[in-house]
């Protein structure tokens, strides 16, 4: 941040404000205080009969990488709706029976993940703008290898693991990255 | 969004951006794009032997009005963090076995709640600086009356709904309200 938004100040200061215990933007010429805070990315485990939805990335980080559907959160939305929205927009694909599935803490780059299990209408997809193919793929042919993040790799083991059991449930966790070298996955 | 917070230019621009489908603030000088995403608010319903830890508000909105210790979750936190941080800021209180237990999403202010189950460790707890009283209550003394937002009554009656079961489980819900008015609650 160089400018203040609200008055246009290049004076910016990155302080502790008074009453306040962390550092933040500050404007001392209009008092104003900048907050930011973590985002939330939603998606689904798209079913369609015994195969799931998987999007090749257009688009950067990691383009040409197998991922779930899956993005941020919007202003005025639902989690649901935004998982929905996600899908259709990267895969053109309509959802029903959505429901959650895992919600993981990835405090490294303050995003909460919250991904549901969805069944897929119709059975219809295509690849939307910010992805290269889409595919509806069956567990002995998920690439393991070339998956986007590791929640996406954590996601898919915790569906065929569940799926295995023949229960699904809502898993908890946490993803960390020690010195953006090794990646740390909790189950709570 | 007056200036641009990255060039300081007054040309701020509301429009849709190409390849998006959503008003964003944008800036025609130096083509930086201003997203704003909602917000996670978490806290606690923290137990001590049958009574809860209730907070009155020593600011606004609502200042007076009786609360459960919540607040915005921050950079690099995990929700279950934020929960034991915001406990802790309100109410002086450290807890432990903080289990998911309500995620509603406030789709009308943008924000998701996300709400954990605790113990307080060792019944200790006093006001914090945004608390003008802190008390441990009963169910019978409640102040279903003076609560300071849906979202709390919601969750207290969620609450006590399931202690009477004898089984918490995790709610998943909404609360939105229509024309600044009427409140509508659904649990899904």
């Amino acid at each position: 941040m160089n400018y203040c938004s609200n008055c246009g100040s290049n004076d910016i200061e990155h302080k502790i404000p008074e009453g306040d215990n962390r550092l933040r933007h500050c404007c001392p010429g209009c008092d104003m205080v900048f907050y930011d805070s973590p985002k939330v990315v939603t998606g689904c485990v798209a079913q369609w009969q015994d195969k799931i939805l998987m999007c090749k990335r257009a688009i950067e980080p990691h383009i040409g990488t197998w991922t779930l559907p899956a993005g941020f959160m919007e202003n005025r939305e639902t989690l649901q709706e935004a998982a929905a929205r996600e899908t259709f927009e990267e895969a053109t694909a309509r959802t029903s029976n959505l429901e959650l599935f895992a919600i993981y803490n990835l405090p490294h780059i303050s995003q909460v993940y919250v991904m549901f299990k969805a069944d897929v209408i119709d059975g219809e997809a295509s690849s939307g703008i910010e992805s290269l193919e889409t595919e509806f793929v069956d567990e002995s042919n998920i690439p393991w290898s070339e998956l986007s993040f590791p929640i996406i790799t954590e996601t898919l083991k915790l569906y065929f693991e569940d799926r295995k059991r023949g229960v699904f449930s809502l898993h908890v966790g946490e993803i960390t990255r020690d010195h953006e070298i090794s990646i740390q996955i909790m189950r709570y």
